[in-house]
This record gives structure tokens, C-alpha cells and sequence, in this order.
């Protein structure tokens, strides 16, 4: 691959970062891929503080599930409404007709929306290690054929009625589940905090509930309470060959600390972590190296490398936030920070 | 650059795009950087659209500014009433501030939100032909530091308040402006929408009030209303050197089509375009000659080549936005092409 | 009741309104108490337009469901999870204690959120013909005692968390239910649409595009798309001694309509009618002889009489939506309302 | 007016408010119309933790304007935009349109939105001591007759465009102002919250973080951070003949709190209050006399009464969240109070 044809977009590795919880208990250095470059050293203070708090970040997988939701045109709401009760009815079936078209696909479950005579059907799958995106548009192809073929009074309206919600900002992802839904914490000793952060757990926690909570809400932010997920997840998402669009649905998580007698307790929340370790972009050779090298191409039960790499790139994420909500809460940290690492082009990544 | 310490993410140019338009009149090849592949046709086909049209894609650039948000703590909600007053008052002399820290950085807004005894200050710059992010942040710390001194009663919260908002999802970023806001248009002639979307300026319309307006209200979306604005921003983003954590807010869109007796009306509002010709990113040799190819580092004003960057991404946008919804007006097409475009492991891009 | 010790709202009967559908078959008129008097010739001029089509609002009852959320501290984020899938497995024992302690109230459904250490557990009950606030806070609070004592690692938060949620704005309510979904649907004949509203259902769909929908997702509304719901369901509420605050996420509904070749498919969804026929303010003479007249106090099986009050209601919005948004379509026809209507002192109601 | 004429909410007097600040100076008692009868001692708590505090709740009036937007189709985004820079242009003449058309309205900003070829003109006003619903719509349709005559390229859409917004949920009205913005504070002693309120500073923040703003963030609310504003609201709003309908926007507000050193610095923040002492509902005799008693038909400049009825809405606000606030602190004390307060029929109207 010649440079005209790729951006060839700096990566560095970071870390490590230590995890502990259901799903990883390791230490792992992980690949940022940024324009940014000011994002690694930010990320590495974090990654850092991870590793003098003996458990690590406490990662937990809440949920994982990709879902497509498609659009009907019913005759009325009542054909609607009987049509969505007859799906509910025949699940068995419908799940019958993901499993006979796909190998990994299983459809686990169905919510639907009516609105006047329109129907939207979404419908939720498990999709092994694939973020899953092509899987559930295929696997909703099928349930879209065999339902205008055995439901009565309904048409084809599109094959996705933005409703799934995809590379787009939503209520409905969270509230629903899109993704792997992981929560990432981690109680810092007040020491570490001082020392490391030059900062308090009261000052951050203060600058938690005004900025990422207060200043969001005012911003008309939905479902967001966050100084910057969305830098993490994108230098993570390209050093892995996952579909960096996500970052949209990623960015909508919720940072919550607590000043606990001094100790720091911080926490990301990032319910949409839409990512797999295999498909697209995961066959480009760094993309499978670097899966490697993260430990996510491993003999495991399918799924189980894929929420890997979600809760590793989940405590990446909390290891970035951590960075930079405690440089906010020092005025000219931020400036400075950018003033010796910026040199000559650049700024410091981590800022917003 | 070898491969260990980069993301090559593949890029194909795609066009020629005819653009006219207060800001560019040409005909462009863009260049895309993705993991999905099929991104690459889906542009080409609506690129192959626009110079079926005399005009092309019509751009009109609605505004330009960058923001950054600082937060206050007041003595109580009258102390920041009466210091907003105070700084609106003179307002000249934060223009000077600025003026006198930066070479290329104005002031040229100022808002406002109080809540309790919090003070959250917007202010609104032009930035040349920089995306701005920092010159902001360097504009609202000197900003920041004069208010401290000059203001009684407020004392340090943030350099950032999250009501700026860079890369969150929010509404205050449309409503108040942030980066370039730009509207690309096409009237597309009945035959072509036939004879090369295979469908009709109805039943486009139709699929755009249903699943952009209807559907991501449904979603709990806000300000947003599009297919996949984020796929086509991230891959531009990537192949010209921008931040692209910038496409969460770049996401949020809004599509709006008109059936004119069989001719279809196709536009895409794009009210927060975060790009530059200069600055972090663009020192990289493959972006500064993409840049150069698209004629972004010609001799012009300060910001004449960002601006023209900005309606070029728009019309990026318009060309795989149209090819999109034409799909999905046809069942089945959307998993055929993918079929046809993704041997052996990847999906078509394009889908959401 | 003197006329100091309470506020004297004006009322009037309008109607009747022509109803069929799952729920109600029936030709009803409607009370409606309001300050601003030109929401009853608007509400009459909608009754009217149900007459002359031969179903008239075709209303179907999607929904009927209460919820209150209570909120747990856990020791972090995995205890939450363990919590949450116990419950779930335990589910049956959930149920008997709700049904232990009410008559009533049936528990219907159970969702969560994860927030760091933070568990929203929220409760979805059927409360029969009430509208189930208070139902649902006591079954809350029982329940709440019932997982403090039986779920280690979790405390009391609060026995409201706000995912319930009560009067205030969200997309929860929307997406998971909370009170009755109802959909109302009415197919005017093009020239009822011509002589009685004079406009076309062309323009009306026009003008529901561009305003209920594009002008409600710029101005940053969530899950939100009409014109004035508001002002018919506080002036139907306040007849019926409904609590008037829950029009908060009352409003958030939404308006479809369709040019059907010249008639006019108008449809108002909305998801969230929080209404009752028992309960506080139903005692009430006035409120007892309104709901009496509306055929709501009828021997039906539980819940039957709520639903039909909501369907009522609904049919109602319906009228006030249709015919505001025809008066739009036409320049200048709001004022002229205004002007023959609010003499001297009033304002045409259904404006906004 | 008889029975069936009217729906008599149940109205009580409950204070005396002691209130501060650059707008009301003055213990006032304040009349609520609800069906919810525990709302009055509700509000009556806080009020009398008000008059424990020397200076009692400090209330800011932020900002005073009326809103509508109006709604054109222009030729194209181009069109739209230099019809944009020409009203700006011609601000002044805008002006003079609406000054001569009424002796109260007055223009003072404009703001648009471009999507696409739709253009949305919101117009700002003040309006004396009405809420001012009507004299905008007027204004705005004089300004739209005006505006079709002497720009070209531009055509009616509609009088309203949703982007104004009225009576429903947004976040342009919080962003940019509609009604009275009004933010109340008040710092209670420790010794107070113990003993009346049972509680302490610290849990009272904690519950306000961990309920209105993160519970609030999840449940995918849009600028809203509180617990039940609309409750308040709505018994104030029809005690004094107001638009009850208002409460949707009026709902939209933030509860704030601090513990500073055990004392609770409790603030809320209310930024569209829609009220008004002249116009619909205030000619009833009942709204007149409240209206009279509260002080606010007194001789003063014009909106000063207006100004003063907001303050006052806003103090009552403060005292009922308080108290339900605190009572939320303590497992039980919800439905204790209920149970002592709703009988025979009642709940705790202060519930959500």
C-alpha cells in the first residue's frame, strides 16, 4: 500500500493499562491511532494512575447486542398493532429464520414504535465477534421478506428506519442497548490523586457535576455527560479496524466520580461500544496484528474476544477522561500542556 | 512511516463532484480514507449524479465561527447577571484580548447561560484557515485570565464548560453555530433519478420524511436527520488530515427532499463542519497533497481555503447521503449490493 | 367552594366527536376548561370534520402501562449487574410482592440502567382505572424494601431516580411506554378538506413537514413533532380531574400526514395520555359528572374505563391539531381567528 | 358562572415566600389551584424554611423576551441566506413594523435557521406585561407581510415554525431565551435542613446529582435537571390565570445544590417562565384579585408586574422541590406523607 492510497494516520502504543473484572484481568498496552498526538501522553498519565491501584480498572460488561430496525407501511395503526402482537406471538419463528440464514446471528429481542400507520420493527441480535452491522442488516433482509410474506396489510417501507440507531445520535441506544454496554471504574487514593493529578477528588467531582453533567444538560446534550470520549474511541477504533463512524453513538456516555474521604472514585460509563474482531477493516494486516497483540484473536467462545476489545477500549477511554477532567481543574494546565507537547504543528489532543 | 506506527486506513478519490455554488465552482475528485469499502461506489454514484446536472451541487456556506465555553463560579446567580452585563458592556476590550494574543484568531460572539451560581461564557471566534480548536482554547484561557482579574465575584471553573461543545452531541452547536455551516442542494431531473437511482423523487421523499424526520424522532435523536452523514465525514476527515472526532457533531444534519413534479429536490444541511487547511494533522505529507489536490493551500484570504474545504466535505456528503436513501427505497437493493461489493469479508459502507 | 378558594376555570362542551376503533365506537362530545377561549371553535371544527367522515378518528390504544423508577447505590458497577440479573430471575417473587400489596396494581415489566455504581431500577405496573402515580410509588416503595433486604451490596438512593419519568421531558417514556399510547387516525375527503378548512391536503402535509417535524428537530425538541397537543390535553385534563402536569410528556407526540391522492391522512400519535377515572381530583363533583357524561364511569373490567377516557382524549388532540395546522397553511387566517374571536381581551388558543 | 361552566381546581394560599433580590422584596403568600392537595404542604414547608433564612430566596431575573418564529420557503439555501443578511441589514425597519403596529411589542433580536431551501425566522420581543402569545404572533405576522413584500425569492410557509417554540419541549427556548429566565437560590443553615427538613446538605446533593441530573441524562431528557418544576407550575399558572399549557417549556429547568460546610446551597434555575398580569385568563375575576393580592397589578413600569409574578412563580418553584427533594433523602417519607395526606382520596401531589 503506497501513500496515496491510505492516510496513514500515527498510531502509538500506550500503557499498560491494568483491568480487572468479569471479563479482563490483565495488563495491556493498547494502539491510539490520532492526529492528535497530544491524546497519548494523556492517555498514558491514566493509564499510569491504573496501574497503582492494585485491582486496576474494574471493567463490567452490562449487555451486548447489535440491532436494524426496519419500516413498515401498515393499512392503519390498528393493522399495526395486530401485526407487531402476531410477531411477538410467532418470536419462536422469527428467531428461526435468523438462525437458518446466518451462522452467528441469533435474534434475542423486539421492540417495536408505531407512529400513525407507520410500523417500525427493531430487532436485536447477538453476533459473535462482529460488531455485527452487516450481520443484522442481512438477518433483517430475511425477517423483512418473511414478514411481508406472513404479515397482512403491512408494505415495505426501508430496511432501516433510523430507529436501530445507527452512526447517529439517540435515546434509543442507550435505553434499548446497542453494542457492548461497559462500565469502567476506578478508586484512586488520594496520594496517587495529588501526587499524579496534581488535584483533589473533591475538585474533580465538583468539576464533573458542573462541566460533563451541568454544562451538557445546558448544551441540549441527549444522553451525554463526557469531556471527550469521542478521542479515545476514534484512535482506538482506527488502530483496530473498527468502523470509526460509531464513535457518534460512542460519544454518548456518562462520566460519574465521588469524593470518597479523599479517594477518587471516577467512572465511564459508554453503553453503545460497537466493535468485533473480525469483518471489516480487521483484515488489514496492522488491524489483525494489533488484535493480536491485544490478546482479541484468541481461541475463545465466540463473542468473548470481541468484548475484550470493548473493555479494553473502555478503560482506555477512562483513562483519558480521567487525564483531562484533572488538568481542567487547574487554571493554564491545559495550555501548558499543549504549549510543550505541540511542537511544532500540533495541539494537545485531549482538549474540547 | 512504517506500518507498526501507523493506521493505513485505505483511500480511493472518487468524482469528480460538480460543485457551484458563493464558494467553489468546480468539478472536484474527493478524497476517501475507510475500512468500508462500499463507501467508495456509493459516493461515486451520486459524484456521477451532480455532473448530470448543469449546476451541480449547489453550496452556500451560512456561516463560520469555532466556540469555546469557560465555566465561573459566581458568588450567586446575580454576581454572574451583573458580571455578563458587565463583560457585554465591553465587549471591545475582550476583543482586544484576543486580538492582541493571536495573530489570526476574532472575537466575534459571546454568549451566555446561568444556572444557579454557575456562569457558562460561549465565545465565538473566526479562526483563518485553522479549524480552531486551539486558537480557541489559547483565546478563552488569556479571555479567562482577564475576567479573573477584572470581574469581581467569579473565580476559575473550567477552561471548558462542555457548553462550547466539541465533539458531544448537542444542540446548542446548531443553534449558536459552530464551525462551517454549509447547505449543499440538487435538482435532480426525473429521468436521471430513474434511470440511475432505479427509483422516483416520491418515493425518495416519502423514505426521508419517514425514517430521517419520523425515525429519528422516534430515536430520541436531536437535531438530527439523516441516513449516514458520519460515514462519508469520517472518511474525508481522515484523508485530509482533520480531527475526526469532529463527525459527532458533523453528525447531526438534517436531509430534506422535495417530489417537484417528478424531479427530486435533494439537500443536505450540514451546521457544524469542524475543518481546516492548517494546523495538527494537515503537516502530514499524504494530507497536505490531498489537501493540495483539492486546491485547499492555494494563495487566498484567511479562511477562503477552509471554507472551500467545508463545501467540498458538504457535497461529499450530499453524493453518499442520495445514493443511500435511493437504496433503501428498494427492497433487497441495499443487501445485493453489499453481495456484489464485499468479497470476500467486508459490507457495504454505507449502510446504517 | 367559594370563589376564593378556588380557580374558576371556563369550560365548555364540544363536540360531538365521531370515535370508532378497538376501544371506543361512539359519537361523544368533549369538556374542555381552559383560559383561552378560541380552543373550543378550533377543537368544534375538528368535532365537526369527524362527523362527515363515515368512521370518523379511527383510535387505537397501543399501550397502558405506569412506571416509576427507584434508584439503588451498589458497591460498583458489577454488584449493579448481579443485582439486576437476580431480579430478573426473580421476577415471579417481584410480581407477589406488588400483588401482595394492592388490589390493583399488576407488575408488568422491569428495566434497568447502570451508571458507574448507580442501579435505576424501573418498575412498569397495570393500575387499572387509575392513572397509577400513587399505585405505582407504593408498589415502588414495597418493592424497594423487599430488594434492600433480599439483594446484597445495594442502598437506598431514592424511591424516585428520574427514568420513571414523571412530568418532566424525556425519551424514555417514549421508547419503554408510560401511561396509554394512543394513535388517532382520520381519512378526510378532499373536499371536506377544501370547503371545511380550505386548503388541500397538500399543503397541510407540506406545512407538517416543514414545521412539526423539520422546525421541531431544529429547534432541539425530543421525540417531539405537533403543533399544540398541549393545549387540548390541559384543557381536557383539567375537566376531567386529571393531574394537568403530566401534559409535559403528554406533549410529546407526534403528527403524520398523508396526501392520498387529495384526501387528507391525518394522524396523531401520542404515547404518553397519563389519565385516570378514579383517584385524586376525580372526586370531585364537577370532574365525577364530566367523566359520568363521557361514559367513563361505567361498569367495565379494570382499566376498560381509563383507556376509553384516553381514547377520548386523544381524539380530542386530534381535532385541535387538524385544525390549527390547516388554519397555518393559509396567510394571515390565525390573526383573523383571533380578531372575530378574542374579543377584547383574548387570543386565538390553539396558537403557538 | 356555575358548576358546569367551569372545572374549580381546588385553590389554597400557602406562605408567606420570603424573597430577595433585584426584582421582589417582600414576604408574599402565594395561591396554588391543584388537584393534588399534598402540594400545598409541600410548598408550605419550604416557604416557611424561606422566612428561617435572613434574606430569604434571592431571586435574579436573567432575561425578559416573547418569541415566534415564522416559517419561508425560499428559492434555495442561497436565497435564504442573503434574505438573512438583508433583514439584518435592515434591522431597524423591522423594528419600526412592529412599533407601529402595537404600542407595547418591541423587536429586539432575530435569529435564523437554514435547512435546506426552508428558511426559519425566529423574532424576539419584549411585551410589556403580557405573556406576550398574541402581540408576537401579531408582530410576526405584520413582519412576515413586510418581509414577503420586500424580499425576494422567499414565500409564505407559515406563521409558526416551531422553532419559536411554544407549549412545547426544546432546547432553542433555553439557548435563546423565551419568557421570563429566572433563577432562585437560597442557603440554609444546617440546623434548619436537620430539623426541618430532616436531612442533611451532603444527601440532598447527593440525591440532586444522582436523580435530576444523571437520572435525568439517562431517562434522555433534553435541558432538564429537576423534579417536579411542572407541579408548581401548573397550580400557579392557573391560580393566576395563566397558559397552563406553558409548563411543558416551564418544566425544562435545573435544580442545582452545593454543601457548603453542611449548610445547603439549593438553587433552581428557570429559564422560560411564560406569565403575565395583563391579557386571557387575568379579566376572570378570581386571577384579578389573586393577581392584585400577589402585588402584581400595582402601578410599576411596563412588565414590571409581569417581572414580579415570574420572581414570585419561580420562589414557589424553589419551596416545593426543596421540600420533596428532602423528603426523598429518607426512605418512606414519600408515601408516610402520603398516607397522612391523602385521605380519603389523595396521593402526595408532590410525587414523581
Amino acid at each position: 500500500m503506497n501513500e496515496s492510497s491510505c492516510a496513514a494516520v500515527p498510531l502509538e502504543w500506550v500503557g499498560p493499562i491494568r483491568i480487572s473484572g468479569d471479563t479482563v484481568r490483565d495488563e495491556v498496552e493498547v494502539p491510539l491511532a490520532t492526529y492528535e498526538s497530544p491524546l497519548w501522553p494523556s492517555v498514558r498519565r491514566g493509564a499510569r494512575i491504573s496501574t497503582m491501584v492494585e485491582s486496576g480498572i474494574l471493567a463490567t460488561v452490562v449487555d451486548d447486542r447489535m440491532a436494524r430496525s426496519v419500516l413498515l407501511e401498515a393499512d392503519d395503526a390498528r393493522t399495526a398493532y395486530t401485526a407487531v402482537r402476531l410477531l411477538e406471538h410467532d418470536f419462536g419463528q422469527l428467531r428461526e429464520v435468523v438462525s437458518n440464514g446466518s451462522r452467528y446471528a441469533e435474534l434475542i429481542g423486539l421492540h417495536h414504535q408505531i407512529a400513525g400507520n407507520l410500523l417500525f420493527l427493531r430487532f436485536e441480535f447477538t453476533t459473535g465477534d462482529a460488531a455485527g452491522h452487516n450481520m443484522a442488516t442481512l438477518a433483517a433482509d430475511q425477517l423483512l421478506d418473511h414478514i411481508l410474506r406472513s404479515v397482512p396489510g403491512v408494505r415495505y417501507g426501508s430496511i432501516s428506519g433510523n430507529y436501530c440507531t445507527d452512526k447517529k445520535v439517540s435515546a434509543v441506544n442507550g435505553i434499548l442497548g446497542r453494542g457492548k454496554n461497559v462500565v469502567t471504574e476506578l478508586l484512586i487514593p488520594r496520594e496517587v490523586v495529588a501526587q499524579r493529578l496534581h488535584t483533589t477528588a473533591a475538585r474533580v467531582t465538583t468539576l464533573n457535576i458542573r462541566k460533563n453533567l451541568i454544562g451538557s444538560t445546558l448544551a441540549g446534550g441527549i444522553r451525554t455527560a463526557n469531556a471527550h470520549y469521542a478521542n479515545m474511541l476514534l484512535a482506538f477504533y482506527l488502530a483496530t479496524g473498527q468502523d470509526g463512524a460509531n464513535i457518534v453513538e460512542g460519544s454518548q456516555g456518562i462520566t460519574h466520580t465521588e469524593d470518597r474521604d479523599g479517594d477518587l472514585y471516577f467512572s465511564c460509563t459508554l453503553p453503545n461500544l460497537i466493535v468485533g474482531t473480525i469483518g471489516n477493516g480487521k483484515h488489514l494486516g496492522f488491524a489483525q496484528e494489533n488484535l493480536r497483540r491485544l490478546g482479541c484473536r484468541a481461541e475463545r467462545a465466540p463473542g468473548a474476544n470481541a468484548r475484550r476489545l470493548a473493555v479494553i477500549a473502555a478503560a482506555t477511554v477512562l483513562c483519558g477522561e480521567l487525564s483531562l477532567m484533572a488538568a481542567q481543574t487547574n487554571p493554564g494546565e491545559l495550555m501548558r500542556a499543549h504549549s510543550q507537547l505541540e511542537r511544532p504543528a500540533t495541539r494537545i489532543g485531549a482538549q474540547r
